[in-house]
């Protein structure tokens, strides 16, 4: 059997706000513009991973136009039309229809695969290999395809995706699931619960389909948003700045989740196999940096004496840890943040507490 | 009683190298220079301390040439000829005699008030009323004068005077006592006997005699210095900089203590009621900075989440400490120590370390 072409188009998710790397991450300079778990940003390394697979050209980004700039800085080989501008931050869904809805424009047979800038993947060739399958599979079929990640412990911080896991079926050799729900951040108890069943995978917030099955499906099963959709796309035909950014005042600010995924039928589900992190905050960062003996997640230049399980960050200075632990250390020319390894969600704290002051810097 | 002329000399110990204040104190920018304990410097709170009694041409340094720049710019109103200038640092008994022999060619029969340059007195007042009783019995007696400091814990850090409490007399309006013996720094067990018998004073370092005394002393009591003595008086004379060169190559490096207070006969001891501390190391500056309701004493821009006990130093930059406790944090511009509160004394291990690794910076 010939396989048939694939036009396959990247939306890379550029939006977030990246406040849980602070102080290295700030309000112009979130997560997925730095270097925060490689050699490159995470958009870079998101842009470098695909290009094997997906053309430049057939790559686009969306966010906001404060950080338009930093993409086209960071991602020169991308076609400047492909830089999708969201008139206002309007969490995921309205995001994801504006760019689906230019691919639709263009080729509404074409694939989408819609994928976040700031997530680590080890194992690109893994990666690409799914990708592909998931690709082919979202070419052929009348329905959403997602990636959900095998949970390794019972976090309370993704959603979760139960499957069928006697309804496994083969496609483009990968093994695919129905997704039966689509669950948001659970309570510890019930992740746990989640966990143990065998029955549930991670969010990964990676999904895939052809703009006319994702109108379809809003149509179907969330026609709220379809009205939008439609608004989306008649904004796009008419060149209509002004339109678009009326449709993002009127649009809920939901998450494609809550959107959609939770909503449509006939949704399967590929478990994805790369190394996968979302990388959701400075304690994650233990397993992707090297660490020494004591497991200290250190970088650059360092001595530590009695020291143990420290995570730092201060590049181009000497840093001396002596008899501490469990500590998060990070260093910038305005602002250090000394942390205890399992507070490190409070960080968000940190930043509520200067913005309610009234201050600029160091935000 | 008319109260005869005091020709009262300070000799302010400026040569201390300050290896405990990493990473602020640096080889060439020791603690004693740096504005540790208050707005100014130490050793210009050291001077202006004086000020009062003794007037700026009868203020003598003593130091390395290295320093000599510092104490000229920071003590500006001092004649530059008393920024005595030690051939080589050999501990203090060298210097001391040094000092102690500039002076005996001016006026054998003044009266010579050794301070260090580096430690905190809170009560100035005080001080000066104490140091002027100390002064002027020092003028009147043939021994030595030295200021013990009531002891508030069982330090290993200090040395301590075994002093007689029964054979207390009142001289220029202020108790002393004869010094009956000098102890170096002890264990901790005899340290707790020490504080529990009430017996003994915390050797402060700061001494008074008149050069005239101090000779007899060294004559009587340490003769190997005594002929380093005359050496240095001689050299003095012929205005030799090689000659005293050659003292300091032949003289043992020694304290003043080891050289002449443990041996010398006759020394009493003033108790100093004046909120004395030698500010020893980081965790000392807890007993000085004001600290907020958890025990952080933190200097500057700070927010503390569920911390205490901490101590912070980090100028012109903003700090966040979240769910930490009894640390003690120092950013400079190339180095950062994270430090736990009871394990500050190791901060000579970091210096060591980079000595012995040959670097240059940031030592």
């Amino acid at each position: 059997m010939k396989k048939p072409a694939l036009d396959l188009k990247a939306v890379i998710m550029a939006g977030g706000s990246g406040t849980r790397f602070w102080p290295l991450s700030r309000r112009r300079r979130p997560k997925q513009f730095l270097p925060i778990a490689g050699a490159s940003t995470m958009i870079r390394e998101t842009l470098e991973r695909v290009l094997p697979l997906i053309p430049a050209r057939d790559v686009y980004t969306v966010a906001g136009a404060r950080h338009t700039a930093s993409i086209r800085r960071l991602l020169p080989e991308l076609p400047p039309a492909n830089v999708l501008v969201e008139p206002a931050a309007r969490n995921t869904a309205p995001s994801i229809l504006l760019a689906t809805a230019v691919v639709h424009r263009r080729n509404p047979e074409a694939v989408v695969a819609v994928l976040a800038s700031d997530h680590l993947i080890r194992d690109r060739k893994a990666f690409l290999r799914q990708l592909q399958a998931a690709a082919r599979t979202a070419a052929r079929r009348e329905g959403l395809v997602t990636f959900g990640i095998p949970p390794t412990f019972p976090s309370t911080g993704y959603g979760y995706i139960r499957f069928e896991k006697d309804a496994a079926f083969v496609s483009a050799g990968q093994t695919f699931h129905p997704a039966v729900e689509f669950k948001e951040k659970p309570a510890l108890a019930q992740a746990r619960a989640f966990l143990a069943s065998g029955d549930y995978l991670w969010n990964s917030g990676m999904f895939l389909w052809r703009p006319s099955v994702f109108a379809h499906k809003l149509e179907e099963h969330a026609p709220d948003f379809f009205r939008f959709w439609v608004r989306i796309l008649d904004a796009l035909k008419g060149r209509s700045a002004a339109r678009l950014k009326a449709v993002f005042r009127d649009i809920p600010a939901l998450s494609i989740d809550y959107a959609l995924m939770e909503k449509a039928k006939g949704t399967v589900v590929l478990r994805g196999d790369f190394g996968w992190s979302d990388v959701g905050a400075w304690s994650s960062l233990f397993e992707v940096w090297p660490a020494d003996a004591s497991g200290n997640a250190v970088q650059g230049d360092v001595l530590a004496l009695s020291a143990s399980g420290n995570l730092l960050h201060n590049p181009g200075r000497f840093t001396a840890l002596v008899g501490v632990r469990d500590l998060i250390v990070v260093n910038t020319p305005d602002a250090l943040l000394i942390c205890a390894k399992d507070q490190d969600q409070r960080v968000k704290e940190v930043l509520d507490h200067l913005a309610r002051a009234g201050r600029v810097k160091p935000l």
